[in-house]
């Protein structure tokens, strides 16, 4: 097959071809760009020497047209207007962006303080979380990929909320990412020398990923709710860690919430519950598309703590919106995903 | 004066000595071990060559009842014997372990699994948060100093809690340290290629200052709570942060938050309410004695987020030790302590 | 085929299955241990969880016997003993650590301060350095794999000494690796507070690589010579760098050095001489099996500064030791060795 | 006295500020800035906040004519055109750029592809490497204060050169920096994605502190010498790291070695000689004006490797520049600077 890129040279895209380079089905890529025709990609990306020493393509909607599937990695507000055109021409398209996320385009604005993509197009985008919608994704031609965030959230709370497990009235969720989050333009926020050796907080209450979360749990757990949802840097290149609290039911137990993630992810390769409480951490998903999931009742407080942990870049966004592809195409979910976590 | 130190050869003590060295009350510094007798202190840690060349000391009470002041920065479980015999020899002992916070000996050997002070030594002992108990441990001859979690959640939610801004039966604290508060003894979770770059959380439920928090929230806010509290490793060596998260009582402003901080803290040197949401991480404490605070109160969920921000080795150690030393000789408390964060 | 692995729980047995799981030759895996037989490997590494729960295996003649290769990743010392009952008994034989690296036993046991292997097994083995001795490596039975400091020298200055384009008599090597060169074991210099920030020089003119890198001079350049190496310690995990000075012969210009590297290294797939000085760094080969090499001559000093770059881990452990399976075996180098870079 | 700073808002200027708030004859201090006039400082740099909560200055010439010293933490090819028409208006000048320490201007074009100060002025400039050059700098009304990396090089090579114990004809001076030495400007290269976890080599042979270091190699040690000098990215912040080789003239011993850096630094508080090899790395001087140094004799190949560490933001920087104005002024060189390294 045939695979398109626009934006290949933000972080999301050179992770794509990490994992789409041992792809089985895939033939060629082709890499798009707005502003950089003509560069020669391993110029720019030395790294990718002898791999991708091609140029980097204009982006033609007659040459994109011609791929079978047409991946966006562009910043917020991009896609919104590059896709709708691409719309039923051939490819398949999926989104990394947040464009096609919130089916309410007025929050959609009030979040992203941007213009939204048209109503049409994005009723017809489907939600691309593949644990949770695999058989819509396999319909769709347009897909949004959900953000990093939502998805090692999503994964950890979902099936303790729909199976009512945990109280959806008080969700508090502490969320901490690596710095390669922020992309690949420099800024004071992410100059190593002020980013280096230093924890902090931002966007207090403030992140446009709070209304993806908010809709995904009505979506897919049937519960409307208000959630409190904070995030945090850390000063690591890789990984996301979301730690989130809430009240159990009346009489719910510590198995019981061990069962339900078993049981809602026992034939999801990507998902893993982990057992042992010293191994939730982000090193252990590093570079790969795993989502450890970790719940621990505390009977002190009947509180239940509830992780998430993936690496931002592969199941936060290239591995997953992979995964989708594969879905899309009838492949198994693994093809071209199955690297180890690096660990160190 | 004459200090004395046991436990020197830790990050606690070592970080004791890089501010003692410029207080200007401070004539001579004893350095005393339980293992390491006649070692030269420079040898052990090359970077105080020219300024410490001198001997460990054997611990003797007679020695040690020559000082004015003895500083414990010894693990748990150590200074709970060791410093009993010495209260009223003389020396005022500041203990920057565990071992005297708690007031219940069955609450101590429940968390910390091992055996407590005598009650009586423990009934003496006054707890050294500087800004909630100036006047006692004024007084007082045997001070327990605050953890380092305890001192960074308890300076940013008691003002809020004495004044019943936020309610206190919700409590959720998500805090996170770098890995200097594993002290200096190498293990596999402190071994550079498996700490460095990854977000790791630990003791879920089970940290042991849970019940030195809520013990201080009782003595200081007047409020009996169960508090839910989860601590995570950062891979940088400095610094923590403490989120928390609670319902504001129906009808309290922003402002209301924010005025209760500032009039808590405007004669506090080392309390800084901070006003600018990007000004919130460890950085900005760094090598400092200073506590951070920020709140934010979400007008969608009605609920705040409470930050507190700490050099964990400083204000969460050494530093708020010898403030408390400064408090119970008379002297300013900043006197020794004035040293500028160094930011990066 | 089935590869056995003895010492499977060090950083370099760890790399090894994250190239192995996806070399499309291997059918089976054991991993092999002297003093963790039964343990569950994912138990043990959480990271492999769902990848590799298969239990630890006692190390055993007979058993090692039916693999069809069997590498040794365990510490200097080990297989001296280990291995030479094996030889000749079927496996192909690969040791990953220094003991058939040394011609002379009396250098091994001067520089490694232990009993070397006994002189047959050591006359048996064939030195790994890939690019430069494919033919013995194909025909023999026991191969010496190279040290990761040796393979980043040899690489970057063989050429340039069989060729006479650069004087042997007075070269300065100065190399730089990450910490996990120093292996999984816990100890104070890689303790992550000590370690972490702080750049540093250990075994001055005392490395155990300096008679390897002799060694491999005389074999492959016809040089003899006394080199001048030192190593430091970078605050990262994974890489190594290191920087060669050399004068130039009379006369010798900038193209010169570049083609005759061009020239050597036209048909080998994982080493990429760089054209652009601004490309050369670790985060270039960070996780793959390249050694980047880059030449720069001083037109003012008329010296050479030369530079080699690998993934300690990789082309200077265990994927190197796999480049040299597939050679015994007549598979194509870089089966199941073709990960991309991760770059960051 | 009145001190009077251009270009606080560098890592220079926040790194004097960090050191002379706590020097006991500095009665004020004054920030001036060519582009930010009004900001109050601690909200550009919340860590300074109730420390510098004061405007930053208009450069003003009238007004600079008022301070007793005016430093300039200036980036290059700024100070050139600034400080001239203050010279002789009152203030000692104390530039931290490199635009008063080539006295030969062509050579500052050259290297720093910039235009130079006018020769009168540079003329009058002294070198401000303190220890070398004491006497001239008491006597000084401008001088050039030292790069980061010709400190850690001059300070440790000079003994050994200007005794002819070593050989000039063939210094390769291998030299590693911290990447606070880039500056506060956000850059790819500084991008912490893309500098964390990685050691890269910039500048190869074109580093514009090379002519400076010769040129005090001929001022202080009478030498005519051309060096080779390469420059390292290591990721962490501070600590500049620098290693030299040299053959050792015949017959010359460690001891003498030894020997002559103790007899040369033996009254001079910044400078320690180290003996124990172990204790070699940048964090024994973080934070701190020393300046370790160490060398070793490797008898097999009669060369010397010679080690220089310093903070490049103090010793290389701010602190030197605090050393100058003390011998300007007449104080005890240790006045402001007795900060211990903080090691962790």
């Amino acid at each position: 097959m045939k695979v398109g890129i626009i934006g290949a040279t933000g972080y999301g895209g050179l992770e794509m071809l990490r994992f789409l380079h041992n792809h089985k089905e895939v033939e060629s890529i082709g890499l798009f760009t707005s502003s950089e025709e003509g560069t020669i990609f391993s110029d720019k990306f030395p790294h990718l020497t002898d791999l991708y020493n091609v140029p980097l393509q204009k982006i033609d909607y007659d040459a994109l047209a011609k791929y079978d599937v047409v991946f966006a990695s562009t910043p917020s507000g991009v896609s919104s207007s590059l896709f709708p055109p691409l719309v039923g021409l051939g490819p398949k398209l999926i989104d990394l962006s947040g464009d096609f996320r919130l089916k309410d385009l007025e929050s959609y604005n009030y979040w992203y303080k941007k213009t939204p993509a048209p109503q049409e197009a994005v009723n017809k985008s489907v939600y691309g979380l593949t644990e949770w919608n695999e058989h819509a994704i396999r319909q769709s031609e347009l897909i949004a990929n959900p953000g990093c965030y939502p998805t090692a959230v999503l994964l950890s709370l979902l099936p303790l909320l729909k199976h009512k497990l945990i109280d959806p009235n008080f969700l508090i969720i502490d969320a901490k990412s690596g710095i390669s989050g922020a992309g690949n333009k420099p800024s004071q926020t992410s100059h190593f020398s002020e980013a280096n050796e230093s924890f902090s907080i931002y966007k207090i209450n403030e992140h446009q990923h709070i209304p993806e979360i908010e809709q995904a749990i009505g979506l897919f757990a049937g519960v409307d709710t208000k959630i409190t949802f904070n995030t945090h840097l850390v000063p690591m290149t890789r990984g996301i860690l979301a730690t989130s609290y809430a009240h159990v039911t009346d009489g719910v137990t510590q198995q019981q919430l061990i069962d339900c993630l078993n049981e809602t992810y026992k034939n999801h390769p990507f998902v893993r519950v982990i057992q042992d409480a010293n191994a939730v951490g982000t090193n252990q998903v590093k570079g790969s598309n795993y989502c450890d999931i970790y719940v621990k009742l505390d009977e002190r407080t009947k509180r239940a703590t509830i992780i998430g942990v993936i690496d931002n870049l592969v199941k936060g966004a290239a591995g997953q919106a992979i995964q989708n592809m594969n879905v899309q195409f009838g492949y198994p979910q693994q093809t071209g995903l199955q690297l180890v976590p690096y660990f160190i």
